[in-house]
C-alpha cells in the first residue's frame, strides 16, 4: 500500500514540506454531495499553523486548489484531487547533514538510499496531514448528513487533564461544538492551565505531549468485520498513520488490563426496541463491530521532537557526533493541531467503511 | 478485506468455535522453507487451552492438516492451507437467545441479519487465533532463519508486573526462551503471584486482563512506509484483530503524553558505523519505519468476558431482560494464551512488510 | 496478490493437483443465502473429468466438503470454505524432469526455484478451476435469486461453429437450459459434428481448441468503474486466470478493428423510460460499466497441451535435448468443460462488483 | 480500487477532460531515479492530439507539472505526482442532453445519478490517457534501465495490415526506434496506405479501429503469479483500462482456437543452459507466468464513436429521441495515439510486477 489507503474510499496523499506542495486523491467518494467550502475552509484553519501564541510562527494559508472530481459545486464520483501549494517555505532552517533526533531524517535517508528529501521532513512531515484533514473535512460532511457525527477533543497535555466524554450519552451537538473552539475542550477550565502549561515549555525550549480523545455518534450497529477489519484495526491502522501518534485506545484501553471481569462488563437492556449496555468499557465496539453505543478512543502524542535545546545528534556525512540546536520555527505542543487530524482520520475510516458495507444510505 | 490480510503475504483466515474447524490459507510464502513441524506443534501448544489450573478444561488437541502448499517437507510458494478440525465442542453449554455481555453475540447477530454460528462465538470465538498462531508459527521460522527474533512476555496481569524489556540490549537469545515458559516473564518471581491472582478471580467467578509485551530484533532499519503503512499502522492493525485486545502502544506509548520533549527525546550516537539511539522511547520507529534499534511495543487485553457470575442481559427473541449465568469452560485469564498470538501477530506482519519491500534474503 | 481475488468478496484458491486436496475460501459472502447443494453439484459435474468418450477417464468426484461458513444450511456471512480432497491420483504417470511443452512445468521451476510441486502440474493444475466452479455455482445461485443469470456456450471447436447469442434480445431461460446440456449450444446440430472432430483429434494423439462464448443478463446499467475497474477489465482479469485461456474480446471485439465507426455504432433509442441500443457491437459496456444492454464476451481456449503425439523438450536434471510421450489420462479438447468455469468466473466478478458497489439487493 | 492500481507501485488516475486538469499519483517508485524529462516529453508528444492530418486539430501541450515525488533531479521514492492543466478546451463543443452513441455519456450518467461532468466525457475521456503516458514514460525509463524493453506497433488499421513481431527473436533496438516513427510500423510501407485510409474515412465523417501488437523483451523467467495474477490477467486488466479496448489476445490468441494441439505447440530445447522454445505460440507465457521468450499480445481497437455521419440518440432530458451531429474536433482514427498508451501500460505492469516479486534489481 504505502501512499494509498481505503476499500471503498481510496485515498492516495503525497507531496512535501518544501517542495511545490502536497495533495490528496480521494477516489470513490458519492456523487452529488456539495462541497460546504466555509466548512473545508474552517477545518483547515483548525490544523493551520501560525494561530496564536501556542503556535509555530510558520503562517501557512493552506488553501486547497480541487483540481477535480466537482462539477457545478458537488462531487461527480470521480476521483478528487485537492492540492496545496507551499509558500512561506525557508528551507535554509533546516541542516540536511545533523540529522533530528525523534524525527524520520535517518530512517528516510536509509529506506530510500539518500534520496529523500530532506527539507524540513519532506514527505514525513506533519505537514503532510494538512491534506488529511482536507479529505477527512469532505468525509465529515457527508457523514454529518446522514446523522453521524465525529468529534475531538484535548484530554489532556502534560498532565493536565480535561474531563473526559460521557461514553453512554455523549451528544453530538457537543461534539460538533467542539470544532469553534481555539483549544477544544470540554472544561473550559483546563485551557489555561494547558495554555500556560505549553507557554512554560516553550520559554524554556521545551515541548509537550498529550492525548486526544475522539467519540463517533449516529454510527449503525454492526459495522465493521470479524478479524482483519475490526473497526479497532482500522481506526488504529489510520491514527498511527498520524505523525507523533505512539498509542492508542479503544473504550477503557490499558486501564481495562488492572480491573477485573465483574468490573469491566457492559451488560445489557433493551430500551424501545433497541440493546444497548449500562456501561461502556469495550468504547462502542464489540468483536471488532459497533454496538450502537458512541464509540470512542483515546490517541497517545508524543511531545514534538524539535525543541529548542541542544540535543546530542551525528553528521551524516562525517559519522562523527555533533550537536543540533534546532532554530526554526517549531510548535511547543502540536496536541491542538493534532485533534482534526484524529478527527479526519476516523472520518474518512467510518466513511470508507459504511460505503464498503453499503451502508451509506 | 475482511478475512483477508496482507501485502505479500494474503493471510485469509476462516472457520467457527462449534462447526467443522478452523484454518487459514497463507499466500505469498517463499518456496524451499523446510517445515519443523516439532516448533509449530510447540508453538500450537503454548496457546492451547487445558493446560494447568489457570485455564478452560476444554481440551483440544489443534492439531494442523497440512492440505497445501508443502511438498517433500518443505515449502512450494503456492498457498498454504492448514486446517484444524474441532473435537470437543459442546454446543449445549451456550444459550443462543441470552446474549453474553461483552462479547460479538449482539453485533455479530445484528451484522449477520440472524444467520451468524452464535454457537461458542461462532467466527468471533478467541478460538480463531489457533489458525494465527499456526501461520505465525511458520513465519516466525522463516523470520529466525534471517536472524529476525519476535518474543513477548506478560507486562502485567491485574496489578501484578513482570519487568519490562530492556529497549536497548535486549537479547535474541532471551526472546527465544521465554517461549519454553509456562507463564513466560522476565522477573519468575511475578509468576507465583499473578498465579495466585488468577486462582483467587477464578474462585470469585470472576476474570483478570493484562498487558502483553513485545519485542522485535534484528529488523533492518527503513522498514515500512510514511503515513498509512507504518509500521506502527500495521501492527497496530493486526494486534486489533485478536479478540480482547483493546489498546496498543509503540515504545513509551501513552506515558509519552506525560513528559517533556527533553525527556522523551532519543538522542543519537555513532558505533562501528551504524547510528544508534541513547534512549528508546520511540520504540526503535522513526517516521513510522524501523531505526534499527529494538522494536517493542504493548498490547491492553480486557478481562475475560465470560465470567461465572450471574450478569443482567437481554434475551433477544423476548427483548426482555434476563440474568445469564455462563456455565462452560472459560479462561479466567486469557492473557497468557494471547502472548504467542501476539508474537505470530508481529511475526506475521514483519514477514509480509520484508517480502513486500524486497528485504528477506 | 496472487491466490487472492476480489473487492468485496474475497477468493483465495488453494490446493494441487496430486497433493490432498484443493479448496477455496470465500470472504464477503451475504449471510441467510440458502445452499442449493443440489445445483452445486450439478455444477460441480460439468466440470468434473471423466464423461463420455470425450473426456479424460481419470474420474473424479469432486465432493466437495464446507468447512465453515454455512450454519442450518445458510451462509453466515462468516468466511465459507469448500474442500475438495484428491482420489484417484496416479503421480507415476508425470516424468518430473521432461518438461511438458506448453505447461507450466518450466515457469513454476523457475519461480519457486525447484521446490514446486510438479506432479500433474501441482498448483498450476487445471484442477484447480474445480474450486472456482464450486465457488461460482454459489454466486450464481445467488445472482439468480436477484434476477441475474450468466450463461456460456461452446462458440466453437477447431473450425466448427455454434450460432453466437443474440447480442439484443438473448433469454435467461434459455442461458440457463445450457447449463443442463452435455455439450452447451445454442445449436445441437453443431454437437454432432463437434464430438466427431475431438474424436478424430483424439485417435491421432492430438487435441482441439476453442472458443466460449458468455453472457449476462439482468445487471443494472452503471455498474462497473472508470479506467482501472472496467467491467472489461475485471472480466478479463478473472477469465485469464483460467489456464488455457489465451485471449478476451468483449461486443465485436477483434472484429470491431475492421470496421468503420458508422458500422460498429450503437445507436440509441427509448423503450419504456429505458435508453437502449439499436445494435451492441459494444457488448453492453460504455465507458467500462454496464449500459443495460445483454453484457457479452469471448474468450479464446489453446488446445491442450497434453498430447499423446512425441514432443521434443528436455531434461531439467542433464539439461539435455529429449522426447516425451505423455502416457497419462488427459482431455483431447477441454472446451466444453472450460464453460462452467467461465461461467464461474463471471458470476463471481459480477457479485463482487454488485456487493462493492451495494447493489446487491 | 476504481481509480487506483497497482500491488508494489500504486498509480491513481484523477482529471476530467475539460476541468481544471488530469494527472496521476505513482506510490511506490524506487528512489534515485534520474528523470529524463526529454525521453518523457517525447512520450507525451507521441500520444498528444494535433499532430498531422490524422488527427484532432485539438492542440494540447500536455505539459506536466511535477508535483511531488522528485528532488534535484531524482525520484525520491516518495509519492510522484504529475498534473497536466488544461487548455484549450471548448466546452460548447458539446450537447449535454444529446447522448453520444458508443460513449459512456449515458452509463457516467446513471452511475453517478446525473452529477457527472459530462463535457468531453468528462473522467471517461480519452484524455485520461494522458496521465497514464506520463506515468508509463517514467517505467519505461526505468525498466530500460535494467535491459527491459517495451514496444508497440500498429498491427493493423482497419484492413491494411504491418507484418507482426518476430515471436522469437525480435530486437530490442527495434522495438526502441519504433517510438520515433510518427507512424510506429515494421513495414514502412504499409504507412502510406493506412495514411490514405484514415484520410478517406475522415473525408467521408467515419473512423477506422485497429489492432496495436505489443513486445516485451528483457523480462526475468518466471515473473507472474499461477492464477488471480497470471501474467495475462494483470496486463489485460491494464489494456481494458484504456478507453476504446475491446479485445486482448497474447502469443497465438484467437487463432489458436483454430489449430490442433500439435501445431500450437511450444517444444523445448536447451541452449547456452537456458530453456527455449522453437516456436511462441503461448507469447512467452506459461501458466501465467513468464518463460524467458518475448512476451508479445494484441490488443483491438474499435473504430472511434465520434463520428461526423449524423446519429440516432436520445435527448436525456425529454427522452425522445434525437439525431445528433457532433461537430468537434476529434480524430478519425485514434489507433496512432493509442500506441504509446499501450505501452504505457504494460511497462507500468512490469515495473509493478517486478517490484512487488522483488525482482527489479
Amino acid at each position: 500500500m504505502s501512499n494509498v489507503w481505503g476499500s471503498a474510499l481510496k485515498i492516495s496523499i503525497f507531496g512535501e514540506s518544501h517542495g511545490e506542495g502536497i495533495g490528496v486523491v480521494l477516489g470513490g467518494l458519492p456523487s452529488g454531495e456539495e462541497l460546504d467550502l466555509d466548512f473545508i475552509a474552517r477545518e483547515m484553519k483548525r490544523r493551520a499553523p501560525g494561530r496564536g501564541p501556542l503556535a509555530t510562527p510558520r503562517r501557512e494559508e493552506d488553501e486547497v486548489e480541487i483540481l477535480s472530481g466537482v462539477f457545478r459545486g458537488k462531487t461527480t464520483g470521480a476521483p478528487l484531487c485537492g492540492f496545496i501549494r507551499n509558500k512561506n517555505a525557508r528551507s535554509g532552517d533546516y541542516a540536511p547533514n545533523l540529522l533530528r533526533p525523534g524525527h524520520a531524517d535517518l530512517t528516510a535517508h536509509l529506506k530510500y538510499h539518500g534520496f529523500a528529501d530532506f527539507r524540513g521532513g519532506g514527505h514525513f512531515s506533519g505537514r503532510l496531514t494538512a491534506p488529511l484533514v482536507f479529505a477527512g473535512s469532505i468525509a465529515k460532511m457527508i457523514l454529518l448528513r446522514r446523522g453521524v457525527t465525529v468529534g475531538a477533543h484535548i484530554r489532556k497535555i502534560g498532565n493536565i487533564y480535561d474531563r473526559p466524554f460521557d461514553p453512554l450519552n455523549e451528544e453530538a451537538g457537543l461534539l460538533r461544538e467542539l470544532a469553534a473552539l481555539e483549544l477544544p475542550l470540554l472544561d473550559p477550565a483546563a485551557g489555561l492551565k494547558m495554555t500556560e502549561a505549553i507557554l512554560q515549555a516553550k520559554e524554556r525550549g521545551d515541548s509537550l505531549g498529550g492525548v486526544v480523545e475522539c467519540c463517533c455518534l449516529g454510527l449503525p450497529a454492526g459495522l465493521g468485520s470479524p478479524f482483519f477489519d475490526s473497526m479497532e484495526s482500522l481506526l488504529a491502522h489510520m491514527m498511527f498513520a498520524i505523525p507523533a501518534v505512539k498509542g492508542v485506545e479503544f473504550g477503557g484501553g490499558f486501564a481495562l488490563a488492572a480491573l477485573c471481569g465483574s468490573e469491566a462488563r457492559d451488560e445489557l437492556y433493551a430500551e424501545n426496541g433497541r440493546i444497548k449496555t449500562l456501561a461502556n468499557h469495550n468504547g462502542g465496539l464489540n468483536g471488532g463491530l459497533t454496538n450502537g453505543m458512541p464509540l470512542f478512543f483515546s490517541v497517545a502524542v508524543k511531545p514534538t521532537a524539535s525543541i529548542a535545546l541542544p540535543q546530542q545528534t551525528v553528521n551524516l556525512e562525517t559519522m562523527s557526533e555533533a550537536v543540533l540546536k534546532i532554530e526554526g520555527r517549531h510548535d511547543p505542543c502540536i496536541v491542538p493541531r493534532i485533534v482534526p487530524a484524529v478527527e479526519a482520520g476516523a472520518a474518512l475510516c467510518l466513511l470508507d467503511r459504511l460505503l464498503f458495507e453499503g451502508k451509506l444510505t
